[in-house]
């Protein structure tokens, strides 16, 4: 074993037992420790600036885009948001030791399931150094440990923010190697960390689509992944043309760059000749170029023919392509074809149809009438999301607190023996 | 690619076609199936039971073990026992399509997640063909395809059931692709059926430890396992020692050979002295072979003093070791260092051990005064089992028809965009 496959496995396991000690750790302690992280984030803010510029600076002279450099920077008003969201994963609910319900057997036995830690969960991700707090926030409050190796670009802001935390968890009584930053970021940490399946139980990689598929080929260790959002939206013959404009405008130019953004759009045929000159003016208006297929750009010309590479693909920019079906089916074949299982929407008044969509449609969140900006954790329900799974085991679209335990099974007799 | 791995792929990508033709098949549908695969197995016993014959004469002929010859068996009560468990997964409540709750978001939205299919399921096991049936009328009951990759021992068998369940598919309707068996059996088609990830969403390997390491090491599709059962029961100070002999008997005798077998039991030291000399005299009538710890070899000299490679062992058979602990968390240790996460018990009348028994030790069950042989499927509710699981994610503990399963996010809007 090298020194760093030595110091990755010892990391591994001192967050393994680090995780022991944090099942039986009660809420209260758990929020006290949030609420102090965000209190520790603002005393040293100065500290933590200060790394993040040499960073920034390193990126500078390396030729980081000015987009890179911004998602790299923790300015005033991200550091402010960690803080904020630290305040809000301590207001969420504890899942650890929630039985949801107990049945009793006909031998008299109360069986439930309890929730229970993951253990350990190894986080893989690439520029932005905010995601070292809110994974670990996460985390903590679901009763994990965490072991974190972010990009080389982010390492002084990372290793920051952790010193930050630790103090934090020792501040409390929590073991410090709760959350832990990997301080080597070349890929044979990465390659160490992925073979520690005796010690860490989930890997959730973050970035783009390389990345994901490096972990998830190489990992021993079960991965939650998802490697993009190609989502659609399906305008039904029976769709309210009123609500369509809105939703499609929202989906594709609210965000463009984020995996819940609309990419594609299926018309009916029925409605194509009336519909698309209202909605290529909207979105031309919004800035957004439009790629059509033979239909669509013979009832409107003005717009640029889909090439077949452009179908499936996830722009992330204010791109998008329209086809025209002939009826659901087709609609259904073409998500089949070219989603992602991420997000496919239809726009109808029809009730079979809306029915119809939600039941035989396979992504991890399928709507009605509503904007594919709607994936998103926050939004669904869960507080906030570590990441959106489009893969089905454990987890299917946004995880929260809820998909970072498990469930045993709780059995009280009164000296049932079987039969 | 060689021919069998064409052959692999082309199994896998007609597994997955028929699983998309499952995922709207109606409830009725899918239990007639279940009904005529009973019935149709019952008329083809003679075919069945014939090419069973020649797998016996093979094994006979390999010098296979009479354990082995049994398990390998189609005798008439297995085939009765394979029909009624068809019919028994046929009443079963089918879980695809179900949503728990939907919850209304601030703005309207009504937020629900609905029961799916997971895909295609990959079964590698061992000896017993029965498992070809009972595997095959879960996964169709959970809308899920299923490839089948059985030991060599069992080939003729595991194809003649094949063909009597895709007949009885056919016969309703269902694509004959819904349940495939791989007709060869070496080590090669393994290896290309764990590397379709592309097709085949799960797989479950039963068997040995070995197999079921190799299948973990090798696959790069996610794998749901248990390696052993090392099951202990601890006797608590407060212990009502008129239920714990019971309990110990039933849990250590009554199938020695299964996994929810008891292994191990930790007696609290300050009924050591009382209660030794019961059980050993209660354990010693059943046949069981017991291994002391020095403590307890001291009280009761009648007993084999175990050795270190004793604890954490799983005999399978009628030996069980004891050991005198000093309180509870002398008994956490033992069970963390010794356990295999599978089932793990006390013994008690004291209110609040058994609250922290339940809350603090990681198993898939945990259980208060009643044997650990109801760490199953059918003992706790679920109808019955795929096998169970003792890592934790997506399930820990017995897998039934929900496991089977997941949720997709469901989204009824009225034209709601993201501000």
């Amino acid at each position: 074993m090298t020194t760093l496959e030595q110091d990755i496995v010892s990391m591994a396991i001192r967050a393994k037992k680090a995780a022991r000690s944090l099942v039986t750790l009660s809420t209260e302690a758990k929020n006290q420790a949030l609420l102090q992280m965000a209190e520790t984030i603002n005393s040293k803010r100065d500290f933590i600036q200060a790394e993040n510029e040499k960073d920034l600076l390193n990126g500078k002279e390396k030729g980081l885009s000015a987009a890179m450099l911004d998602r790299l920077e923790l300015s005033d008003k991200v550091i402010d948001s960690m803080m904020a969201g630290l305040r809000e994963v301590a207001q969420l609910p504890d899942p650890v030791g929630e039985v949801e319900k107990m049945v009793k057997r006909p031998n008299g036995l109360l069986v439930g399931r309890m929730r229970i830690p993951l253990g350990v969960i190894g986080m893989i991700y690439e520029s932005r150094p905010n995601v070292t707090v809110d994974a670990a926030a996460l985390c903590l409050k679901a009763g994990n440990a965490i072991v974190l190796r972010g990009g080389s670009e982010a390492i002084h802001s990372n290793m920051a923010l952790a010193s930050v935390l630790q103090d934090s968890l020792v501040s409390q009584g929590i073991a410090a190697d709760s959350v832990q930053v990997i301080p080597v970021t070349d890929r044979a940490a990465v390659n160490s960390m992925l073979a520690q399946e005796e010690y860490i139980d989930l890997i959730i990689p973050r970035g783009g689509e390389g990345l994901i598929r490096f972990v998830s080929e190489t990992s021993r260790i079960p991965v939650l992944k998802h490697y993009k959002g190609v989502c659609h939206i399906y305008v039904d013959r029976d769709a309210d043309l009123e609500k369509a404009t809105p939703i499609l405008l929202n989906s594709k130019a609210q965000r463009p760059g984020v995996c819940n953004a609309l990419e594609g759009v299926l018309l009916h045929k029925d409605i194509a000749e009336g519909y698309l000159p209202v909605f290529v003016k909207a979105m031309k208006k919004a800035g957004v170029k439009l790629l059509g297929c033979s239909e669509s750009v013979k009832i409107v010309p003005d717009m640029t023919p889909a090439m077949e590479s452009d179908w499936g693909t996830e722009f992330l920019n204010l791109t998008l392509c329209v086809k025209v079906v002939s009826d659901m089916d087709e609609a259904f074949a073409y998500i089949d074809t070219y989603g992602s299982q991420h997000t496919e929407n239809i726009i109808t008044e029809n009730y079979s149809n809306a029915q119809r969509f939600i039941a035989e449609v396979d992504a991890s969140a399928v709507m009605v009438n509503a904007s594919t900006r709607f994936n998103d954790g926050g939004e669904l329900g869960l507080g906030t999301e570590i990441g959106i799974s489009t893969t089905k085991l454990h987890a299917y679209g946004p995880m929260g607190l809820e998909e970072l335990t498990t469930r045993k099974f709780i059995v009280y007799g009164q000296g049932q023996i079987r039969g």
